[in-house]
């Protein structure tokens, strides 16, 4: 990626000057104007006020709280090239997007380190606020104005990460992201996660998404005024070099570790009103002895999604570990692994370059979510994660 | 508040020219020009490389890695008047600290405006930020230097949160937070939330803090160090004029709604090693049926904490509605509500500038978090929340 050098200014609130350089900010001075500061967070009661409606219509309330959220979120109606706020800009030949974020004190566990539900929560942020930037965003979680038209939705059908380095509590970090074409019908997004400092990738991911009728809740082709919106935003670039090639098997009845009964909780849905991706990881993980989880890191992850996950839907969490050397706790023995089908000792792997029982090669397991019907059950999603030796441990007594 | 005007620039990555103003770059510079950027996230490999250290010892990894994490965090060792990654500056004769944040994508709920938990979760990243401009931060989860010396850590006793407006995805809002004395050994920590293009203040809390000692876990006394740190920066200025006085009655079994066996996970402890005070929250929120949920947004919450609550804690969650109209389901009655003990219809209650059932009056919910002992309770908090209606309501099917 191409070295780069860019300056700008970021604008704190000043309220005796507002016609600084403020993109888009013409809506709201127009409120503003009407002196309505008083009534409402963006000054919309005038609407009834100045024009004699009443409130009482559910069909007149929605419209001015459309309006009115409109006139707050502020969304470009065409191609930004930075955001002061998002400390974000547009870069590679205009096409990808990178923000700065700093790691806050409620994105990392008890070690200070990002948890891996932070780093995807920053992934997903990335990735919308790069279709807010292209002027393409509509009144949806990250639809353009086309798909708003067609009543599509964006739903993401694979995911893959990898993780090098956890930034820590108050580290500065850049994300890098951009999409590509994924077949005739799909997109691909990918993303690249640096410190700021040293300019050292700590985290890569690639991820495929397909689009899905917002009411029948069943897969679409793009259409082409689609496909005419986002596919000059396309690169031919790649996070992952070597994408997990491999199936994941499909786990049943005699997976080792199994946690059933869980439910959904208001806030896990999210804008489109199904169970965020992020939340699924958290299942996941949470299937996880915490022994192991203790001593070992997550390292990489291929999620396979196959269903949406609804309000209503009482889930399960399977999860195997896949090794040898991991059958009886979870945690690795030290007195063998497997390599070709053969077991090998730790003196004999140390001696041919393996790191030994004091600093475990990665290990993974693999899961499955699935919504446990009366029936039969239905796959939301499949996984994989892999995993490496934490240098030292965080206690968590159970 | 004084209105000003202020600019600075924030910068994007720049590899060629790293010497722009960019406060406290000194020891990264140290460490990169040592050519250590393939090794490890700051590079602290070499010191084991190049002096000939094993890193075999557990203290010796333990000793680079708070090394390291003192060149990744950055944190600055004296008074910072602007962080133009945090978007934060010093205000208000120089006592005070204000943020700007954008509200991100994963920080709102399926309504599209933020969450409770997540305007909490800012507040605190906030105050943490303050400390981290005010050059007393040593580490830990806000301790001060003189704090670390004396083994102490800060704990949260009450809090109260006032919320008129919730800001919506995408919406730029600007916090102010300050401190002030409590009593002898204590200290107040205010916030105002507001939004960046308004002006208009959507939220306002007030909390106080007092010190433990990290291994006894008992309160202590402000050591006369401490107070020579922070009294300069107190500010004699209340975010919520009208603190509420009254005192958190204390439920028993009779309370209405319970949920038992609420377990921490690893996600929910926090860098002081104990359960999140957000997350308290969370478990008093998810015990008020979702019915009421749907049609009410929290306008208010007073938290009282008795108790930290540490990992293995089994918590149990009651809440009681508080006011007469919420009997059965939570959900206010429209039939009659009872003023000064005076059953009164909805017309007369309509007639007499009440606003209705279509738009309850502010309704109450009273909370108790404790921790199920095999011979008595321990109380972790008390709280009060209270209510107003939704304008449009989002389905939450069960």
């Amino acid at each position: 990626m191409a070295s780069f050098s860019h300056q700008m200014a970021f604008f704190f609130r000043c309220p005796r000057n507002k016609n600084v350089q403020e993109p888009n900010k013409q809506k709201l001075h127009c409120v503003r104007i009407k002196g309505t500061k008083s009534f409402s967070p963006s000054g919309l009661d005038f609407l009834s006020q100045e024009h004699g409606i009443g409130i009482t219509s559910v069909d007149h309330t929605e419209n001015v709280q459309v309006f009115e959220q409109q006139i707050r979120q502020n969304i470009p109606t065409k191609k930004q090239l930075v955001d002061p706020y998002r400390q974000g800009m547009i870069i590679e030949e205009w096409a990808g997007y990178r923000q700065t974020v700093v790691i806050r004190s409620y994105e990392v566990g008890p070690d200070k380190t990002a948890t891996i539900e932070s780093i995807l929560s920053l992934l997903q942020e990335t990735a919308l606020n790069h279709v807010w930037m292209s002027g393409l965003l509509s009144d949806g979680f990250g639809a353009t104005h086309g798909m708003m038209r067609n009543n599509l939705i964006w739903v993401v059908s694979r995911m893959q990460l990898q993780v090098d380095h956890y930034p820590i509590w108050g580290e500065v970090m850049e994300i890098d992201t951009w999409v590509g074409a994924s077949g005739k019908n799909g997109m691909r997004r990918d993303w690249l996660l640096r410190s700021q400092a040293t300019d050292l990738v700590f985290a890569r991911a690639t991820s495929t998404w397909v689009m899905m009728n917002q009411q029948t809740r069943r897969l679409s082709k793009m259409p082409d005024e689609v496909r005419a919106e986002i596919s000059p935003w396309f690169l031919d670039k790649h996070a992952i070099q070597e994408e997990s090639p491999e199936k994941i098997e499909k786990l049943d009845n005699n997976a080792r570790y199994v946690h059933s009964d869980l439910k959904p909780k208001r806030s896990d849905l999210d804008m489109n009103h199904h169970v965020n991706n992020v939340k699924y990881v958290g299942w996941m993980l949470e299937t996880i002895p915490d022994e192991f989880l203790e001593e070992n890191q997550l390292s990489g992850m291929v999620l396979e999604y196959r269903r949406e996950c609804g309000s209503s839907d009482v889930v399960q969490s399977l999860c195997d570990p896949q090794q040898e050397g991991l059958l009886e706790t979870g945690i690795p023995k030290c007195d063998h692994i497997s390599v070709n089908g053969h077991k090998l000792s730790a003196e004999i792997l140390e001696g041919n370059g393996f790191v030994g029982c004091k600093n475990q090669g990665p290990f993974s397991y693999t899961h499955l979510l699935q919504v446990k019907g009366e029936s039969k059950n239905e796959e939301i999603v499949r996984g994989k994660t892999t995993w490496k030796k934490k240098l030292i441990s965080i206690p968590f007594p159970t």
